[in-house]
C-alpha cells in the first residue's frame, strides 16, 4: 500500500478485522435479507466502530457482495490448469463429492434465496457478485464446453452461455425448491446435470 | 356454499374485494418482499378492514401465495390436450412469444427475485406456489418431453426432472442476472433452452 493510499482509507486494514466484520455482514444478511441488513447493524454485531466500516467499504453492497466472495472462496472450482490439462470428465469426478456437499448445506440454501432475492431491488449487489465471482467462473466453464465440443460430446451449435445459465440454473433452482436433497441426493442430482448437458458422458464414451 | 361454510369463513365472499387485495398483496411483496409486507398494510393499501382479511386467508403465506397465482394466471401455456394432440415442437412455437414477452417483463423479474428470495426464510410460501402452481405445470412438461423421448430428440435415460430444472432454472437465473434480456432476446434465449434440452429440433429434423 502506498503512503497516499493508507491515507485514503485510514488505516492500515487489519486482516482479522476484515474477516470478523464480514462473517458478521454474511450472517445478517442471511437472517434479514439486504433490506433488513445496516452498515450500523454489521459494526455492532462484529463489535466495532461503525466508521471503520465507513472507512473501508463505500457502501452496504460492496460490503455484501465481499462478504458473499469470501465464503464461497471455500468452493472447490478446478483451476484454470486442470481445465485445459484434463478432460471434462475428469474434471467433474474430481470436482463432485465437494461441489455436492456445499450445494446441500443449508448455508447455500439460505445464501442463494438471499442473493436472488436482491437481484432486482439491489441490483448492485448482483452486479458486484457477477463481476468478481460468477463471470470468472463462466470462463472456465465455457473452456469445458468447448473441449466437450471438440470430443463430440456437446453439439457443436451449443450456444454455451445458455448450457453454462441451464447447469447453473438448474442447481440454484432445485435447491430453493420444498424438499431439497441432502449431499448424496445432490451427488446423483449434479451428476445428472452435469451428463445431460454432455459433460459427463458414460465412462465407455470418453 | 353451505350455510355452516358461509358462517364459518364470514359473509360470502365479493370477487372485486379479493381482486383488489389480491393486487395490493402482489404490489406490497414485490416492493417489500414477504418480511417487509403485513396482513395489515395489506388491508390498507386495499382499502379493507384487516378483519376482512382475517376472515378469508389463515395466513399472510397463503395470501400472498394466491396472490401469486391470480397473477402468473394470465401466462400463456400449453393445454393438457394440446400437450397430448401436438408435436413438441408445435407446443414450443406456440408458446414461445408470450412466454417471451413475459419472462422479459420487469414485473415478473422482480415476482421471480421475491419468490426465490423467501424460499428459505418463509417455505411455507414456496410450498404453497409449488404444488398448485408448479407441480401441474411440471406434469404438461414431463408428458412433452416423454414424447420428445419417443421421437427420439430427447435421450431415452434422461432425468426428467433435472431436465424440467435446467429449462426452468436457466429462465429464472438468467432475468436475475445484470443486464436482462428483451422480449426479443429472451425469443432468441427461450428457443436456445428448448433446443438444447431436444424439445425444438430444428424443422429438417421434425
Amino acid at each position: 500500500m502506498t503512503a497516499a493510499e493508507g491515507r485514503g482509507r485510514g488505516r492500515p486494514r487489519d486482516p482479522e478485522t476484515d474477516t470478523t466484520i464480514l462473517a458478521a455482514a454474511l450472517e445478517l444478511f442471511v437472517e434479514r435479507g439486504v433490506e433488513g441488513t445496516s452498515i450500523e447493524q454489521v459494526a455492532k454485531r462484529a463489535g466495532v466502530g461503525k466508521l471503520t466500516l465507513y472507512r473501508r467499504w463505500s457502501s452496504k453492497e460492496d460490503l455484501l457482495a465481499q462478504a458473499i466472495e469470501q465464503w464461497v472462496r471455500a468452493e472447490v472450482t478446478p483451476s484454470a490448469a486442470d481445465v485445459y490439462a484434463l478432460t471434462p470428465r475428469d474434471i467433474v469426478e474430481r470436482v463432485l463429492p465437494a461441489a455436492a456437499e456445499m450445494a446441500a448445506s443449508p448455508g447455500f440454501r439460505a445464501l442463494v434465496a438471499r442473493i436472488m432475492g436482491s437481484a432486482v431491488s439491489h441490483p448492485q449487489l448482483m452486479a458486484v457478485y457477477w463481476r468478481h465471482y460468477i463471470l470468472p467462473r463462466r470462463e472456465l466453464a465455457a473452456a469445458m464446453l468447448r473441449r466437450a465440443q471438440q470430443d463430440g460430446t456437446v453439439a457443436a451449435d451449443a450456444d454455451l452461455d445458455v448450457l453454462i445459465d441451464m447447469m447453473a440454473g438448474a442447481v440454484t433452482y432445485r435447491v430453493l425448491q420444498p424438499d431439497p436433497p441432502d449431499a448424496t441426493e445432490m451427488l446423483r442430482y449434479l451428476a445428472a446435470v452435469y451428463r445431460q448437458a454432455g459433460l459427463y458422458p458414460p465412462a465407455s464414451d470418453a
